[in-house]
């Protein structure tokens, strides 16, 4: 049996779990690859940490170096795995890789999103494996670029980040706030000591961008999404949605209409009965529509080492097997979709739900709706409650509106924060039928 | 741009269907194969019916035959699409596009549940697609093959059947019996007018042998492996369901163990807030446990001319960019898993809902109970009630089990139906946790 060596650069938890499923799951990955794949060296900045993890896998054989040229110099290996995470550091790790006609897999959404578009014309027919970077161990890089290969994608919906979904989940099954949910996140080792990116849509926005590309070809960058964290969410609004049978989750949704692709990442308010509002806890799930298909469904493990290992290893069993795992798929989508365009945030067609605090006294409601239809905002449902904050005479209103566009309702929030009857900034969720 | 030209035996709902996705998403598809893909022929028994379908797709290029031949002998044709259905002679088929060195695309479950390893030595190296076989639009083929093919396959559970589905949605949300249900069924065309294979769960039994081949290389044949159907479900057992958080499901099982697997099909009690369970109405559902991935699903539609499609085409664009949406998955996990061998029905080990019909009478739940416990079984909850069928002095008597061994429940009921107190043969589910 011939073989397939490979080098890594990064040995962190998805990198040891890489190591730890070649070993055990040794017999069934070499049969499957057809070839015996052999790890011969890791590339890190802390030798003796790697030696260490490397001793407790019982895998003394492989290598370890703290320069990426030991790799990259290396005639014998053929394939570079980057799991080192950051931006641009990794992006020259690709190139590198690349130009020395390594193939190369990465799990790092963070530099795909900025750089996707820059590796795929050096890789020049290499395979480019990033099957770990969307949703951990989900294949679902696979079911866009091969399964899903015969069906215009109309529409992907997915809950990218298993931190924030575990926090909603949490906040909406358990009643808890936000901040109590982060650190039980946090304690339960779902969330970062520093966990913006998951909780601020950023993370997610990184893994749409991805599934955009092998969609539609779309050519974003993060910058030019929109995109909102869950941070602002209180238990009013959890109420507000059970009351009217929605379920909070944060959503990446990618969706083409015409010539136009809307790429966006926020929390939304969804039917309790559709089946990505059944994802919960820290699972990812991503609902694709196609056009053949219809609606179908992807769920599992986003993150955590032994998973993102699967997605690591499929890769390298899939280029072992002379199969292009590559990133081939963005330009496959371009001959029939290079007329398709960003469509401007301003544009965005959607019900909203808006929550209002504020001074409870007499023709507040009259201003309020007075000003939302001057926007051309129609309310479809109002609640109003008396606040169980602490303050007395504030109010709470929580309203849900008819379609309408998303610069009129910023342009209606940004004239009604003016009034002094409004206590706390207007919030708003979107709501997806 | 060079083409790939196909060939395809019959052409009823699931045959237009790919012709028209070709058609229809031509642009796209031809960018994602690198080809031009051109559906030559199509060989029918009725060759005015399909000239008239190629007409209404506007579609009159495609040449229609009666003769097999017209296929097999076209040099052009590098590939044969079957969807004919049928065993035998689809086998024949099979059989003859490889020898005349055509690759060959099926969505043909039944031929494959019996001929799937007498076509695998055939292939040598020409590529054999499937996708279409299991759960129409969803690409579980693909996903076991590829996405999850660095993981030992611990279990597979999925709803593999829509029209036995729907009939259970009905039954547990909207109160139907059994033969209600069917009707609504057959009336909205979710069931066939024979539906017999999809409620007796042969359908599924022929899908979840496909299934093991790929995850373990288990060789059984449909008589092999235990099968059940919903036939026997009634109203008082979902009411017990419901009682202890249960949703019934026709689930097919496939579950390794040391260097068993067990394979089974039949009605099963899951706990409510199981993924799986979340899978209404005619939708398919798969659940597979890897053991670096954990657990992951896969949903969509399992039936339909388009869902098909989408699979059937998938295959095409698949050996039109040569990679290998083969049948090798079957040898390729042989290497590690060939000493693994089919468990006897006999020593599935599971928990069992038991429902029995007995008189009313003093001392039966005594014999009852003394019988269940001579056969090695445990009592978990107990549930008697006065039946509401049409009979007076009938108790129902509803138990359910905690794990025992399929041969002792079966000893246990053979020896029940043997007293004069058992009113109607004792029907049984399992439970599974």
């Amino acid at each position: 049996m011939s073989k397939l060596i490979v080098g890594m650069v990064g040995f962190g938890v998805v990198g040891s779990s890489v190591c730890k499923t070649l070993l055990q799951n040794r017999a069934i990955i070499n049969a499957r690859a057809g070839k015996e794949i052999v790890l011969k060296s890791v590339v890190v900045r802390d030798k003796a940490k790697a030696e260490e993890k490397l001793k407790a896998l019982n895998a003394q054989q492989v290598k370890v170096s703290d320069n990426i040229d030991d790799i990259l110099e290396d005639s014998e290996i053929e394939v570079v795995i980057e799991l080192m995470g950051g931006v641009e550091f990794a992006y020259q790790i690709a190139q590198k890789a690349l130009l020395a006609k390594k193939a190369f897999i990465t799990a790092n959404k963070a530099m795909l999103a900025y750089h996707r578009y820059d590796i795929a014309p050096l890789a020049k027919g290499l395979p480019v494996g990033f099957e770990a970077s969307v949703c951990g161990g989900i294949p679902i890089i696979r079911v866009l670029k091969d399964g899903l290969s015969a069906n215009h994608i109309i529409a992907i919906a997915g809950i990218l980040n298993g931190t924030s979904n575990y926090i909603l989940t949490q906040m909406q099954q358990h009643n808890r706030d936000f901040q109590k949910a982060l650190l039980e996140a946090q304690a339960l080792g779902y969330a970062e000591a520093d966990p913006t990116l998951d909780i601020n849509g950023g993370d997610a926005g990184h893994k749409l961008l991805i599934l955009a590309s092998l969609a539609y070809g779309i050519h974003a960058m993060p910058e030019d999404i929109l995109i909102e964290g869950i941070e602002g969410i209180k238990p009013d609004d959890i109420a507000f949605a059970k009351e009217f049978g929605y379920v909070i989750k944060l959503l990446g949704i990618a969706k083409k209409q015409d010539n136009q692709v809307e790429l966006r990442v926020h929390p939304c308010m969804i039917k309790k009965g559709a089946m990505i509002s059944k994802v919960d806890g820290v699972m990812n799930g991503i609902s694709v529509v196609g056009d053949c298909l219809g609606e179908s469904m992807y769920y599992g493990a986003g993150a955590g080492g032994e998973a993102t290992a699967s997605s690591v290893v499929s890769d390298i069993i899939a280029i072992a097997r002379g199969e292009s795992a590559a990133m081939l798929g963005f330009e496959r989508t371009l001959d029939d979709t290079n007329h398709l365009r960003l469509k401007n945030k301003d544009e965005i067609y959607s019900r909203y739900y808006i929550r209002l605090y504020v001074s409870d006294k007499p023709g507040v409601l009259g201003q309020v709706s007075q000003i939302l239809g001057k926007h051309n905002i129609s309310i479809s449902t109002f609640l109003q409650r008396q606040s169980d904050e602490e303050q007395n005479n504030v109010a709470k209103m929580l309203f849900s509106t008819h379609h309408c566009y998303e610069k009129d309702i910023n342009g209606a929030l940004a004239e009604l924060v003016k009034f002094d009857f409004i206590i706390q900034n207007p919030y708003k969720i979107r709501i997806e039928d």
